[in-house]
Formats: C-alpha cells, structure tokens, sequence
C-alpha cells in the first residue's frame, strides 16, 4: 500500500461527466489500497471567465482581490470530485488550500509555498478518506488568501508529495509523456520513459509545457518520485522524472525544444566600466523583466555590446526601461528583434560527453540556418535563430534526425 | 458619522457593470462620511448553475461539499466589488465568511450565526478601509465551510450590524420596501414606511418574500434598525423595520399576505388518549416536515380530528410519515388536499384592539369565500381558503379594501 499523490488538469475536470471518470480512476487506485491525495485545477474555461470579467474594470485590479476571486474556481473542482466520489461510496473530503494550511508568502499572484501543515491530512488519510485539495491556491499567515500563480496546480500536488513523503506524484495532463520534441512540429518523436529532473527543469522553461518549472524544482530538491501521464488514456504508461542516479539509460541528448516567445535585445557602445552590465540588468530586474541568455561581445575600444533575450511579451517593458536608461548612461544604440526563437538540445548525459555543442552548430549550418546568440549549460544548448520561413521547425527536425531520437526507445 | 452596513442582492451584482454602479453608490455614502461594511450576495444565477451541476450526481450530495461549492458565489461578488470600488480609488479589503470569523453551527446549509468575530472589522474600519464581506457563508469552530440556506445574505447583513452596533442595516433588494400587500395580486397597495420587527416576521413567514424571517429575529433581538430598500431606484426612501416603541403611527391591520404554496392534511378519528398528537407529530419532526397551523375539533366518542398545514413541497413526505404511522395507531382516514390558501391579516395594533378577526371573517362571508381553517396570533389572523378560481386575490383585494390599507399613508 502506497501513498499517492495525482493532479488532474482543468480539462480533466472541466464538466461532472469528466469529473466522474475522474472518481472512477482514482477508486481503481483505492481498490488496489493506495492511500490518496488528490490536486485538481479548476475546470477549464472558469479561470479565463474570471479573468474577463476583471478586464472590466477601469484600473487594474488589486492582486489581492484577484486572488480572492481566482480561487473560486479550484473550489468548485474539489467540491465536484467530492460528490462523484460519494456516487462511488468512497469517503473523501475536500479541502481549500486554507483549510489544508498550504502556507505561502504574501506575494499574491505568485505566491511561493513555504509549507504544509500536514495534520489535517494525516487524520482524515487515518479515518481511511480520499483528501481532495485545491491546488493553485494557498494562504499566507495572515489569512490573506493566495494563488501560486498559472500551473500552480503542478506546484501544489508536488509541495504535498513532498510534505507527506508521499510514494509516487502522478501527474494527469493532455499529452500521455514527455516526448523527445513537441510532435506538433518534429515528426518520429518518440515518448521518453524517464527524464531527470534536471532535463524536465530544462524542457519546462525552454517552452515544453508540460510541467510547471517550479514543480520540478520542488520534486528535484525533495526527491519526489513524478510521472507524467494522460487524463484521457489512463491506462497508458507515461514519463518518469526522476534523480539521474534512478536513470536505467542515459542518453546524450534526450529532447529538442524551442522557444518561439522571445525577443532579442541588442545595446550598443555601452561604456566598459566595472558596474555598467550591472546598472542595465539591475534596471530590468527591477522592472520585473525575466532576462533569460546574455551575450557581451569582446571589448573594443573600452566599449561593449550586449546582447540578450526576454520573453515576448516583456519586450515592450524591457524598451521602455532602456531607453530611459539611455539618458543616463553611455550607449549608443538599443536595438530589438521579435524575429527570433530559441531552439535546445537537452540531455543529461551532455555533461560527460564531448562535441555535442559543435555538432549542433554544424548540423544547423548544414541546414543553412544562422546562428544569432549562444548559450549553454551543462545539460543544454540553445541557439537563438530566425522564427520566420518556419526556420524553428526545420532546425528541431534536423536536430531530433542527426542525434537520432526518433530511434531512442529502439 | 454613521457605521452603515449595507446588503446587495444577487441582481444588484449579476455583472460588473450593476457592481460598478453599487460601488457608486457606496461612494456616496462614504463621501458623506460613513463608515461602510458590505454584504453581498453570489451574482444572480450563479448559485442556480452550481445547483444544477450538483443534480447530475447519481446520490444527493454531501451537505458539508454543497456549502464547499455554493460559497463560491458570494467569494466571486466580494472580490468585483474590491475592485469596483478601486477603480473610484475608496480602500477597501473583501472577506470571506471564514476571513472575517463569521462562526456558525456545524448544521450545512443551514447552518446558525453563533457569533462574529469583530477585530479584523475594526482594524480595517479604523485603517479606513470599506469592509466587503461575502453573505451567506460562515465557518465552524474546526474550520468547515458552512452556509446559512438561502436568503442567508440577510441574515448575514443583520448579524454584521448587530456584532459591530451599526447605527443603520440597509438591505437593497429588487422592491423598493415593504407594501400593504403584494402588487402584482392587490390593487391600491401602499408603501409602508414603518413596520415593527414583529409585523415583518409574520409577512415574511407569510410568503412576502422581502426579508429572510431569520435576519428579522436577529433585528428584534438585537435592536437593529433596518431598512428595505430598492437596489434600482437608489434615491427612493425605503421602509423602516422598527422596535414597536419607535413606531410614528401604530395601525390596527398593516398588510395582507397570502401563500399559496401550502396544503391541507386531515387525520380522522385518532384515539383520544394523551400522546396521541404528539406521536403525530413528533414523527413529522424527525421527518423535517415543517407544520404550520393545526386545528383540533371537539371530541366526540373520545375520537378525534387534527387538520394541519404543511409547506405544499412537503405534503408529499408528510403523507408517507403519516401512512406509516396508520398501521401502528388508531385513526380511519387520512385526507389531504392542495388546493388551498392562506390569507392573513398582519398588524401591531391587533394586540389592544378587538373584533379584528371577526371583521376579517365577515369580509370573507360577505364575497362568499369558505374559510376552512383559522389560526391567529397576537398580531396576526390567518384563514385557510380555496386556491383555485382566483379565490386568493378576491379575499385579498377585499381585505385590503375593507381594511382601507389604501388609505394608510393618507
């Protein structure tokens, strides 16, 4: 008997139809003794409803009351499973994250969780209940209730995993695994069996959506036992994330992942004194600009040129700050691209291995594709090429062809 | 400077645009000085769609879920009103019935106010911030959602003003006040601009569905003034729920109320022994059927016959309870019939006057209406009468007329 936690996704639940076949999932778990814990998100579509409706407003609306009304919809989930799980005869009891004490800064929106009283949960698994929670939501010491922030359902169900040291996180999604390339745009992909931490951190954050980043981390620094499977096949087996000492194969390069929402951002001439790079990322930090690969030319002349990437939709924030930089520092030119997308190689086993960068770079000059920036990590490589002439996807299928994912399961 | 709490219905929030506009007139009120606490119900019809999704569950569901899912709705209106009411730049702060402490009974979905907890409402009041805070919900002792049945904003609202001394309860609802009968059955009907708390909770149990009888008892008890008022015609006086002590002018007779959603049980011949009734209707108790007027004719041969009332959705239960009970006492028949009516007289002045009743039964005999059952309080005289050939509006036109309910304000 294990205990078990599983997060089905908006979709799963998005009509009492779904949230049934839900229920019945989890009693299979139940027949077989599991004890469990289940993280749903709200049902589809209620979250962006809600948001509309704030739309309305004049001003922004305060974050704290965003938080009040977001909630709502993860509540209405937990209630829903609760009632088609007494359909079944199998006692469960719903809880809103307040109610289960998932603690968390005050920071409404994207709150961090700090903690999870785990009392409640242990006395209701003892009487022998399902325990439903809420996930996305938590609240702060104060009372004040808060959202982790879109896919926080993923965080939740990994926090309590990992507070109740639960056996295995099961996580229901749309897609049945992770794949070695998004299957919408490589073909012969295939679906991995395992995955390290580490490498999901590195596909979550370059635009493999399947987890939310801070999920993984959460799983990587707790030891969290995760896998990745379907809400509409369920039977079907999915991806295991797991530490890379519980690897059975290691690949050099496991997934080919691109990014399409990002912008470059160029700065010319900036004065080469100590503090200069630190004054302009400062100012972006500020700004709440996510800077992601940074490249800073070879000096000449005591000048410098930077060169950097945002995502998309900060662009027009990350200009903004600059320009007013502008007149207080000494740059002479600030320059954008929105034409831009990051394609990645990612593997564990890149950082005892040798030529993995070069041959990317050879396979992509092959394909007469031009490389804009570079930057690199232990277990990826990505490199920042055109996003027009659907350059992003003949990189990804030369890449996934000449390092031969389509035969790593063969 | 007054602490006013106001209570907005479900239509005065179904969008953000009628939020906008309570926000407005929130303003007012506070621009003239007040300090304001809000009750607010869920959007109209949001309560209805979480009902209707809970019909599709095979068994009824858990009472402690259904109060999970229907407290969302008011969790929706106390966050756009926060919002409404930043967009016009007023500090406000929403709360949910387990943020501010309204502690209740473990009884769901009619669950008792025990009591409110008033240190966050000060702190907040005194930061000068407007209170929201969501109607119908409460908390228990161990942290469950509870909800108080519905038309529990009202409540809610009553309870707030007595925890807190408020000068002013105002409740803004879909009718502009209390009317010596409902208008859309009675002719000439006339705006009430005072009525004791006694009057109203007789209406209100009568069928004039203007207030929860609830929030009325919590008003007497505590000395609440209350006002209702119209959610439409914001500028309009409403009508004063008063301590009789308080009342400017006392009437004899001040509404006329009707329910037509009752029904009619007659057991024959049960054994005169004592106990008997109450076997009866204890048993009606433990089956939650709710008895309103019961009238027992003079014995004869030391049989008896009961007649009694019962809400016309529970006739059914009633029966059932009853026929169980034929095969273990002695009693010949029992008949029930639905087509039937109750008319009532309400008024202050009934105590210390005489031939009220009398004047009523006589009115009724005069337009050749049978009265079938009678029951009378101190400031209230009810009649059972036939439902059908539009026998309900007759007797309420004639009693209003011959009461000259059309002349009360003249």
């Amino acid at each position: 008997m294990a205990l078990i936690v599983q997060k089905y996704g908006g979709t799963s639940v998005k009509d009492v139809d779904r949230v049934k076949h839900v229920a019945q999932h989890i009693k299979s778990f139940r027949d077989a003794g599991h004890d469990m814990i289940i993280t749903v998100s709200a049902p589809s579509g209620v979250t962006d409803k809600l948001i509309d409706m704030t739309k309305k407003f004049d001003k922004r609306p305060p974050t704290r009351e965003m938080d009040v009304l977001l909630s709502t919809g993860e509540q209405i989930s937990i209630a829903l499973l609760a009632m088609a799980l007494n359909d079944l005869g199998i006692p469960s009891v719903s809880m809103t994250g307040s109610q289960m004490g998932i603690m968390t800064t005050d920071a409404h929106m994207k709150a961090r969780i700090n903690y999870i009283k785990t009392d409640k949960i242990r006395k209701e698994l003892d009487a022998g209940k399902v325990i439903i929670v809420a996930g996305f939501q938590g609240i702060t010491e104060e009372g004040e209730i808060t959202t982790l922030g879109r896919g926080g359902s993923d965080t939740t169900a990994v926090a309590v995993a990992a507070a109740t040291g639960a056996d295995l996180c099961e996580i229901y999604t749309d897609v049945d695994g992770v794949y070695t390339a998004d299957p919408r745009m490589v073909q012969n992909t295939q679906k991995l069996a395992m995955i390290t931490h580490d490498e999901m951190l590195e596909l979550a954050s370059l635009g493999a959506k399947v987890l939310h980043p801070r999920s993984v981390e959460i799983a990587k620094m707790h030891g969290v036992k995760l896998s990745v499977r379907s809400s509409y096949e369920t039977s079907k087996e999915g991806t295991f994330v797991v530490n890379r000492d519980q690897l059975e194969k290691e690949f050099v390069v496991t997934g080919v992942a691109c990014d399409q929402k990002v912008a470059k951002i160029g700065i010319f001439d900036l004065e080469d004194k100590p503090g200069s790079a630190t004054k302009v990322f400062q100012a972006l930090a500020d700004a709440n600009v996510n800077v992601d690969m940074i490249v800073q030319s070879a000096m000449r002349n005591n000048m410098n040129d930077i060169a950097f990437t945002v995502p998309l939709d900060e662009v027009d924030n990350a200009l903004e700050v600059l320009h007013e930089l502008k007149d207080k520092m000494s740059m002479s030119d600030i320059v954008s691209s929105t034409n831009v997308a990051k394609v990645s190689i990612v593997g564990a086993g890149m950082v005892s291995s040798t030529g993995v960068a070069a041959k990317m770079f050879s396979v992509l000059a092959q394909n007469e594709i031009n490389i804009q920036m570079i930057s690199t990590s232990e277990i990826k490589v990505s490199c920042i090429i055109e996003k027009e002439n659907d350059t992003p996807k003949k990189a990804m299928q030369a890449l996934h062809d000449a390092f031969e994912l389509d035969k790593i399961n063969g």
